[in-house]
């Protein structure tokens, strides 16, 4: 019934646009009642986003989990891709869509708010984990902020070209980006340490870092900012 | 005239709500005729926020200059300054209209459209200095989101203690955390160069650095991903 409605509703914007199609036609051609229409779908602008409240509580779910054992950058990023997920299930759907939502102004607003409550569901996340840390909240709602960007950057580029290829690639080099300018190293076990910096020759001038080539970039960039001063 | 619209529709807002206020009440009190407030506003929604139009067409023609001399990163948080300017010209309209906002689902959605509308311009800026290098559009995506979500986690903190205080420093500090994470060394001379990497002992499996206590780190991290091949 729930994808009948949205199979009917998706012909009729296509073929008269989205604001010349009513609740009444789209249910007309469903062959369903204006009260089925309106138990799944609170509004004609709910049915050309089906997916956004149940993948909302699909991340919301996978976050509380609350899992002190996971990064919270990488954990973050994975609850990114939980939106991926949705929209890759149906490329042509989703492209579909991406259209409409162009050329339809009130259907980009509420595409907007729909992004904000993803975004607000990752800040509050980090709020959490960061509690209690210095810019604990600033850096949460950055690194929300940054999320949602890099994946959006990488869903949209995929949607542009017609959902052609797989965008999960893309999607992990964007999410990557951002892991790697926020995240501590990637792997959860305990890295081998650099070797820390040595005493300068001159300890007011130089400063000597010595540090294993495959030590992770952050442990050294860290140790560094300890050796100046700077952290 | 504008203001005396401004003002009316704040009044009739604050005593009656949003919702229960029309344009005719407005028009009323203001002592003119609709025509003269469409003139100035497009819809109600509008006269909330009278003075984004300007502060975008500001931050259009300030980014717009496109001086090669600035530092990329720090010329998008100059540009969000403005944005802290408006507000902070009005301290007692702009808690009264946090308020209102928070209160009124389509003020909120309206708002989220100007948030989108200046991160587009930061991103659009960026993309253009970003152009032909490596995950340019990606790296101009993520800056403006992180510019947009440290300005306002320093706006709503001062909208919610009702603007008391200067929210200048509070921003200053939030724009510093991006800066800081993206952006490159805070002077637009050039730096006094780290010493480079000096050859390793073993060069397969240690990385000597000597460099200067007050090298700019960013440089100092250039050359140290140079030196271990992850650049």
């Amino acid at each position: 019934m729930r994808e009948a409605l949205v199979a009917a509703a998706f012909r009729l914007f296509l073929e008269r646009g989205y604001e010349q199609t009513t609740v009444d036609d789209i249910v007309s051609l469903a062959g369903v009642g204006r009260r089925s229409f309106f138990r799944y779908f609170p509004s004609k602008e709910d049915v050309v986003f089906p997916d956004h409240e149940r993948c909302l509580a699909d991340m919301t779910a996978f976050l509380a989990a609350r899992d002190r054992e996971h990064e919270p950058v990488r954990r973050v990023c994975d609850a990114a891709r939980l939106v991926l997920g949705m929209y890759a299930e149906n490329p042509s759907f989703s492209v579909q869509r991406y259209r409409l939502t162009k050329q339809v102004p009130g259907l980009r607003a509420y595409e907007l708010s729909v992004v904000w409550r993803y975004e607000r569901a990752l800040a509050e996340y980090l709020r959490d984990r960061f509690a209690g840390r210095p810019d604990g909240t600033l850096r949460a709602d950055v690194i929300a902020a940054a999320v949602v960007a890099a994946h959006n950057n990488a869903l949209r580029s995929w949607l542009r070209s017609d959902g052609l290829g797989d965008p999960g690639a893309a999607v992990d080099h964007a999410l990557g980006h951002v892991q790697n300018t926020f995240g501590r190293a990637a792997g959860p076990g305990p890295a081998r340490p650099p070797i820390g910096p040595l005493p300068a020759a001159d300890a007011d001038d130089v400063v000597v870092l010595v540090c294993r080539r495959d030590a992770p970039l952050w442990r050294v960039v860290r140790e560094l900012e300890e050796a100046v001063g700077r952290a």
